[in-house]
């Protein structure tokens, strides 16, 4: 049996849970999970004993490589070739993705119901499975997370102080491409001076000066599966104060990656992290969670953070990335792509986490 | 009045007509171009005489110095906090974009809704008012369209036969980027032999092989605006066939861009380039439509294809970009960056059209 058959069999079982006879799966990631195909304009329609992907015409060559499903090929909106194709099986009760589709597709889809036939809202089913990743998953995340930390490596031996961060954010991105990556998993954060405050800096003509933080968050997507780390430099002799923020952040991290085991809920690794920088006064500078899953997705379940419950399984990958920021003065943030093991876990970033002083 | 209070402007207006008190704008580019602000987690509540911005504590910072209206940051979801603000101002009828918000976010609103207030589905009010661009936003977009070209001259001269299909991506994004691109604004295109025929082909590990087409779909995404241009290339002596299928192609492309011009129906454009494709009988080979909007978006009503009636103005700027795609031989597409003048249009992009033979 296929990868793509396995997960579509697990899914199987997760209907016949829910009682649903059949799943709308509209999200690109999802369809990318349950039938290989990258196409930008695509819908599954899943059931029990058969797998139908409807796209348009640009994607009938693509499609038929790439896909193991039966594929249909739709002209105009793809929703009531579905809704067709649901009405020829009887289909009564069929998920639909609540949190990915949009309210004028979902009227679209109710107004193409049939007699006896409802949509009850499934969203998650997918991304659940999807938080636990196969062997072949893990291969191609660890692939990913060395070329990211590869690239990194590349692109600091051309940092120099007057560069501008676009440059050096640039660098970053074209080291990850020659690598294998497709392209990065997210906008690349080259962020220097108290720009690094913004936990979601783009990066900007500014050129990179002496004496300040630099924060550089960079992730690659290769073969769709992502990597996410972050880094702090220093171009000079870092003062007392970058000192300490650094140390502390470094325990957060520290703490927190220690937390990490099968078992554990989410929100028990964010408090480990939060209780370091509390003990340092900067849990008010810390505005963000303490990692996210990723995979086919920068951001997947479970979510690091207050109030998640969620136990954490072996063979999920998370990333770790406690952070503080002060207004005015700068951030530094420090993040490791981590892989949930039987016995505890393990960092896949091999990237040195000391402060790199330039 | 700076050039935002001028759009909110316009939009108030807009809301006056269709007798809706308030506006709830969800989608981020939307939002950046009511507000400027371009993070990733932001919602915005319009009305005649204000706009709040509502977004998380990672924003903080960010919020504060990108937009000039008030900005309230909420720690949980944002939705509820936007009610509670709509609700303390008696507004009524409230539109929503419902092409944009998914069914849960919507459900968010409605289980905040108050005694006395509806939601209104309005998307399209922003989309429509974007269609038409101002004299800042042609200006940025010059600017896109240039960066892009030049980013292809540069790379060009890299291109050898056994070259990757990857690597001519990753230069070509890198020479954007150090043009002054945040990023490119899709996933760039470089698909040689057969795979031309995808129209959205992923760059792959393959090499550029002699005596096949080559084509390359590539924009930029500067200060927020998208360019998008493609270019086709042949290594070696193209034969009878390829040079058959450039022509029609360019043809198509032409009698398109003449087609251009105020008051003309965005069909009647796609109807030109496909009365040309159906005279060299490639009409079955045209599988996706003329050309679309662009701006903060790569892609932006009107899509020049059937069925879209929508009359051009002077200020839209839209691509143009017939194409024939011949499964297991290969594919042409040609395409510019076009802008719509009051007498007829200017095509922005300034790369020969010939088919670049190397």
């Amino acid at each position: 049996m296929s990868e793509l058959e396995t997960r579509r069999g697990h899914l199987a079982s997760q209907l016949r849970d829910r009682k649903l006879e059949a799943l709308i799966v509209s999200s690109p990631p999802n369809i990318r999970y349950l039938s290989g195909f990258t196409g930008s304009n695509g819908v599954l329609l899943l059931s029990a004993d058969r797998a139908v992907l409807f796209t348009d015409p640009r994607y009938q060559i693509q499609a038929a490589q790439e896909t193991d499903c039966n594929v249909r090929v739709a002209k105009g909106p793809l929703f009531p070739a579905l809704m067709n194709t649901a009405r020829r099986h009887h289909f009564c009760r069929i998920g639909f993705e609540h949190t990915r589709l949009t309210c004028d597709a979902f009227e679209l889809l109710r107004e193409n119901l049939y007699l006896g036939a409802s949509l009850e809202p499934a969203s998650g089913l997918v991304e659940n499975q999807r938080s636990v990743k196969s062997a072949a998953e893990i291969s191609l995340i660890r692939r990913s997370v060395l070329t990211n930390s590869e690239a990194f490596q590349r692109a600091l031996r051309k940092l120099r102080p007057g560069m501008r961060e676009s440059d050096l954010a640039a660098e970053l991105d074209y080291q990850m491409r020659l690598l294998g990556a497709e392209k990065p998993a997210f906008e690349t954060v080259v962020a220097s001076g108290p720009r690094s405050a913004w936990p979601h800096a783009r990066p900007t003509a500014s050129t990179l000066a002496r004496n300040q933080l630099l924060l550089i968050d960079v992730g690659a997507s290769q073969d769709g599966y992502a990597s996410d780390m972050t880094r702090m430099a220093f171009l000079g002799r870092p003062a007392q104060k970058v000192r300490h923020l650094y140390q502390a952040v470094l325990e957060a991290q520290l703490a927190a990656i220690s937390a990490v085991r099968p078992g554990a809920r989410a929100e028990s690794v964010d408090r480990a992290a939060r209780r370091v920088l509390r003990a340092c006064k900067l849990d008010q500078a810390f505005v963000h969670s303490t990692g996210h899953g990723l995979g086919l997705e920068i951001h997947e379940p479970p979510r690091l953070g207050r109030r998640d419950k969620t136990p954490l399984a072996a063979g999920m990958v998370i990333t770790i990335e406690p952070g503080a920021y002060l207004e005015g003065f700068g951030g530094v943030r420090i993040e490791d792509t981590v892989l949930v093991t039987s016995t505890g876990c393990e960092v896949l970033t091999p990237t040195s986490k000391e402060l790199l002083v330039l």
